[in-house]
């Protein structure tokens, strides 16, 4: 980690899947240092199993990278009361680490991300990724959005605060990309 | 804490109130060591601060007492997704403490506890608590229904792997204490 950086984890936890994405700001300059899922459905079939697994990963990404912040992507609606008991579950879980390893939490709706992200509240997740890969400079393809829609909480707390970089120009989110970048708006 | 004594730490977490309550079994013999609320509407309207409770007072809970089990109450079911959302938050946080503590953890359903202390799984709060008076010689009166469904779920986990005396006479739950002392049935 470079001097005066700060590593910012985001989260995205679920039921089946929980993504997490790792952003580094360095002043107005930010990078990507890692994205991806946790699978739970396939290892485990026991809920609290699912919730140890979930402790387990936040806690080894706090270890392994020392974030100083934590964003948490956190819908507050859903179909059926029992999902959203189970979400509820893995987000309390999730919270939980960062609060014993004495993290700051916020969390942001998903309309909140996009939006933050992409100017669009009702964007599309391919949008979201297409708008992530040009900031952080993102050759690969996506596995999973569920990774991509972790690293954007990540970059949505990390505009809430600073501005940022775009081709050496001063950018604050989507919005002031798209005015000045009319011609790479993603349809 | 007597030799071979193991404590069982009970939790009825909600989003206003967290009933705990803590239970050590010796052998066929089970006494009560605390039972409690931690009020979380009162003390703080930040969603945050209220799970931030949550987590301090279990692990000091868990450091104070070093519990070798952990149960916990969960209700599967609710009114609304929002409110399921919240507990789920609430129940991930204290599940999350005790998993990071290394101490196994173990859910029942409100029905699950009131059918293992008074038979009936139906059974009201005033009438769980009054088994629990009876069983750990409660002489103090309730404050919080939050805080005997705690203990209520400590006894119950105690239920399921062994037998306890009453009166001299080895019980397993109130079925067995309700045919051995049909004048105590508390209607």
């Amino acid at each position: 980690m470079q001097k005066n950086a700060k590593i910012i984890l985001g989260i995205d936890p679920g039921t089946l899947l929980m993504g997490y994405g790792l952003i580094e700001v360095t002043g107005s300059q930010v990078r990507l240092i890692e994205m991806n899922t946790l699978k739970l459905s396939s290892r485990s079939s026991d809920a609290y199993e699912r919730l140890q697994l979930i402790h387990k990963k936040v806690s080894q990404l706090i270890e392994a990278f020392n974030p100083q912040e934590f964003a948490i992507e956190a819908p507050f609606f859903g179909k059926n009361v029992q999902s959203m008991l189970k979400l509820g579950r893995a987000q309390g879980v999730a919270i939980a680490t960062a609060i014993h390893a004495g993290i700051p939490v916020t969390e942001y709706s998903p309309r909140k991300i996009k939006q933050s992200i992409t100017g669009n509240g009702n964007a599309g997740k391919e949008q979201v990724w297409k708008m992530l890969q040009h900031l952080l400079q993102i050759r690969t393809e996506i596995i999973h959005y569920d990774a991509s829609d972790a690293l954007a909480v990540a970059m949505c707390h990390h505009f809430q605060f600073t501005s940022f970089k775009y081709q050496g120009k001063k950018m604050k989110g989507w919005e002031e990309f798209v005015s000045k970048n009319p011609g790479r708006i993603t349809k």
